[in-house]
């Protein structure tokens, strides 16, 4: 096994990414469809298009790096996605179900901020300078997510309470 | 099955944090000892201690709702931390490892400052003062031990170029 060295690193943290976001793009719509809040589907559908737009820019880096592009399965993205699933099942009030899919959804979000902010890094050490300001991009695009979908959260969780209180 | 309202959400949301940070305690220790720069093993022992701190404060919130401490495996930690154990057996040079580690780390943190956040605006919102309260010190420690390894990175991400250099 030959000794990793730091651009090794990044491309497999840009193929744990890869995997990531075609994770997320099967999984919005059924988030979505989940979704009661139209501001709140307004934000998961728009989030699903830069989804796909943040894939595009991967198989970029991926030809930047002169190679095909190649997912290795995020095992983190697939927990993060299953407790998602499994909390779309649940019986809730509309207003908690938005809460927890907005949970969900920061979940995500957080992940990706992560990984994406040790790709930039490693990226810019490295010199790759195109590389690194594509996925300082998308970073950009996750954070300006999360917090969208906190502002949204203040709202619903707001009426999560009052449904609850009604439902008692 | 019972319609769950905004508490028994926040309960869920406990209870998969306190499996997240259980998990931590027992991977933590496996990631230090891959370490070799020795800030890096300084700040990860001394979060280990800060994490043992966050379960009892778990236990803390668990005792205030009038209930036993109870955790719902975390899915999403279990593949965050599978993949950092992979990574800690990888062939690669010792700085280069190291900013692997710090990578497997802020993802963790990520991954805690996305449920804390949620669990604390929820308790908020709930009127649950006194926990919200304990769930903010914990979250302000996440984001504390983010940002400090951000910065062990930036040095440790030049000294993996060097080595990866050397290598070459």
């Amino acid at each position: 096994m030959a000794t990793q060295d730091l651009q090794q690193a990044l491309v497999e943290e840009i193929r744990d990414l890869y995997s990531a976001e075609k994770q997320i793009t099967k999984a919005l719509p059924k988030l979505i469809k989940q979704a009661e809040d139209e501001e709140l589907k307004n934000a998961l559908n728009e989030h699903l298009e830069v989804t796909k737009n943040q894939v595009e820019r991967l198989e970029q880096v991926f030809s930047e790096l002169g190679m095909k592009p190649r997912a290795k399965s995020c095992e983190a993205m697939k927990g993060i996605v299953s407790e998602g699933e499994d909390l779309a099942e649940k019986d809730a009030e509309p207003a908690v179900k938005d809460a927890m899919l907005i949970a969900a959804a920061q979940k995500v979000e957080h992940y990706e901020i992560g990984s994406y902010g040790t790709a930039c890094a490693w990226a810019e050490t490295l010199g790759l300078d195109s590389i690194s300001e594509l996925l300082q991009e998308t970073l950009e695009e996750e954070r300006q997510a999360d917090k969208e979908l906190s502002k949204i959260a203040k709202r619903i969780n707001k009426a999560a309470l009052n449904g609850s209180a009604m439902a008692a």
